[in-house]
């Protein structure tokens, strides 16, 4: 039988083995998606802390319930390994790494290339190859491709298949999960093609084919990049509508009631989260390669990258109305996650606006529910405070900088000396009164 | 009895009557949707030929029935004139004038002032005022109600009330008309908003008030900036997937699976039509008052008005692969209407592309099925040709620039030498083959 009939028997009969790369965020769902369909999963995780806590049945991920977690790894059907060799022992391995930027924003593929280099020196002939991570369209042809046929001296479409199929998960959805969210597939090939559709046909509901691993990787960075300009313009636009007297979430809320064509982005003191601001400029960063110039997406990326400067600016003339200034006052942040309701400050804007502020002197607290202490970009350890009522009294300035739901605005309000508000958190004040002042 | 009891009693009763000054495709559907609710409704009109035609009852705006307008001029409910000093016998005026773009992409406010002018100099105490004509935030306040009182000597708020209320036709949408589309409403002080909402809520389902005319300004413009910006950003990115080998038309049905935070754009040779070409240029000129930039509709107005250079070196490029030049070629386009199955030209990028192709020497030709003749902005009369396989065989390259779904695409594909396709008419064209070149 050839490999690729053998592959899909194996599939077909729920005796194959998926390796996945990666048990972050997307890899340890999807890992717990396929196990519960009762198909084998090996996980491969560099981190020796999250292999171990993974095979002792410990969930650290917030979109798992703990209890699925346990379930799959008592019946053995999902383990993990900091072994990379023993991704011989596995028909598929599906990838699912982290693309970040470096800090000239340029792509980081050093985790997709180590990804490679492992599969390509350890994988058996018939082996099928999908990548997950957010990447530039091209990754999966161009560099992908090469890197493991070198390593393995195998050849794709004959000894081993490739796929881009990306991620779509949006950590605290309530509504979509890895299992019911539907997912584009774009095979090298036919044979690949089928595979791909075979395999995660097992594991979610609905599959979207799309004709090439290129076009499935330009899906998710529009998607996103979508997402990176509409939160940009609002953005720019809520700047403006401050100059001019207008509330810019009465304009927002008023424009929602048009019945087609129109979807609402709200503003906020900048993108944070591991896809939004990152993924576009992949595909400004290949843009280049191909002497083309993508406007929209850096004129964009201007705009964000402003945003926690000009939350500071917001935050000092607020200051300034009371006669205090940025230096030796203290500002209280709440929240430092990227969105409500999670405990994620990936790439948060409120950390960007805090280090700003502390910069100019300032005495920086920030309160997190969720995050208790967080680490920034420059290894700088911020250790969350209580949320007091002596604490949010005594602060020259109160800023919310992530919507939590918990947050008891009226009270805050009511206990504070004076509001930032980058979120709407106090919906009954217009622009500003003596008190608040909005974004 | 005050003005104001005076105003709500007649409206009440439905003894109102309401003026309409301009009677063009917001102002004579409004006109009909009024007088259907049994409201006397005199149209005011600078063209003798409109107002005419509206007094014999016959239609000329495709989104109203024309046994509707006929029905209410029957009946007296609705009449036309181009004598302003009539203004005087009505007790509401609504405003729906043009509001275009100056050649140097000014805002032309002359329309607007021109109203309030007759206004000002006719109109009796106690009278409604609205403008739904899209402008900038501040227009109602700061450049309408200065002209008003002047004109006038009477003052707002006690001898007359203003209101901002933006139209949002839709030219062809089936679903949404005048009466069941929700109507954003902002009257200038609390005596505005409530004769505005007792007046409009006679003839239109759904109102939705917001808490000043400078608000619902914002909201218009912020419904037709977020259109203009996606336009103009997957135009961006279809140019470069055209590079790629991307079918940026299977990327955007791709990503509308998913199931949320997605609306999908589609390219095209440029964006038309009576607002998201002209909108947003109007809050960028009121943001340079505020010295504010607002760059991203800086950035998507020159992606819009690079489009119809790109889409002629698409021609070009297409007929060089045939090893002909554009100039002494011909070329056909196919559709000069802004968008698919309406009959109107206005800023339409397909009269943009035509220009510049004939200004390089090829003999242009055109056919729309709706437009059997157009005036290009320089004055210049184009007469559109019959759909002949002798002319579409004939011709050295044709053109897909509006989507119109009677065309018969296999067929003329069938006839071509070369197509050019910047619409998706071709489905079963990856990017392009010998004979069809995709966008």
């Amino acid at each position: 039988m050839s490999l690729y009939k053998e592959l899909l028997e194996k599939i077909e009969k729920n005796t194959v083995t998926v390796g996945i790369i990666g048990l972050g965020y997307v890899g340890l769902p999807l890992a717990v998606t396929f196990a519960r369909k009762g198909i084998s999963v090996l996980g491969f995780e560099k981190s020796e802390k999250k292999a171990q806590s993974v095979n002792e049945g410990r969930n650290y991920i917030g979109d798992i319930e703990d209890d699925e977690l346990t379930k799959v790894v008592h019946e053995k059907l999902l383990s993990a390994t900091t072994d990379f060799t023993r991704i011989g022992e596995c028909d598929a391995v599906i990838i699912c790494v982290p693309t970040p930027l470096d800090k000239f924003k340029k792509p980081d593929m050093s985790y997709i290339e180590g990804a490679c280099v492992d599969i390509g020196r350890n994988m058996k002939k018939g082996t099928f190859i999908s990548l997950e991570s957010t990447t530039y369209p091209t990754t999966t042809e161009d560099f992908m491709k090469p890197i493991i046929e070198r390593e393995s001296g195998m050849k794709e479409g004959e000894d081993f298949w490739l796929c881009f199929s990306p991620e779509r998960v949006d950590p605290g959805n309530k509504n979509y999960k890895t299992e019911n969210t539907p997912k584009v597939v774009g095979g090298l090939g036919e044979e690949a093609q089928k595979i791909a559709l075979a395999l995660y046909g097992k594991a979610i509901q609905h599959l979207y084919p799309v004709s090439s691993p290129r076009a499935a990787e330009m899906v998710k960075i529009l998607e996103n990049t979508y997402r990176l300009v509409n939160i940009s313009l609002i953005n720019e636009i809520a700047l403006l509508a401050g100059k001019m007297d207008i509330n810019i979430w009465e304009v927002i809320e008023a424009a929602k009631s048009k019945p087609y064509g129109f979807q609402a982005f709200y503003p906020g003191p900048g993108i944070g989260g591991h896809c939004i601001p990152l993924d576009p400029f992949y595909l400004e960063y290949i843009a280049k390669g191909f002497n083309f110039d993508l406007t929209m997406i850096n004129t964009a990326g201007n705009i964000n990258n402003l945003m926690p400067y000009r939350m500071m600016n917001k935050i000092a003339y607020a200051l300034n109305r009371h006669k205090k200034p940025l230096n030796g006052s203290t500002v209280l942040f709440l929240g430092v996650a990227y969105k409500p309701d999670i405990d994620d400050a990936r790439e948060s804007p409120a950390l960007l606006v805090m280090e700003h502020v502390a910069k100019k002197g300032a005495h920086v607290m920030y309160h997190d529910p969720y995050i208790p202490e967080v680490i920034d970009e420059h290894g700088h350890l911020w250790k969350g405070v209580q949320l007091t009522d002596e604490i949010i009294s005594s602060a020259d300035c109160v800023v919310f900088t992530t919507n939590h739901s918990c947050f008891d605005v009226d009270h805050i309000v009511e206990k504070a000396q004076l509001v930032v508000d980058t979120r709407n958190a106090v919906k009954q004040v217009h622009i500003e009164d003596g008190k608040v002042f909005k974004l």
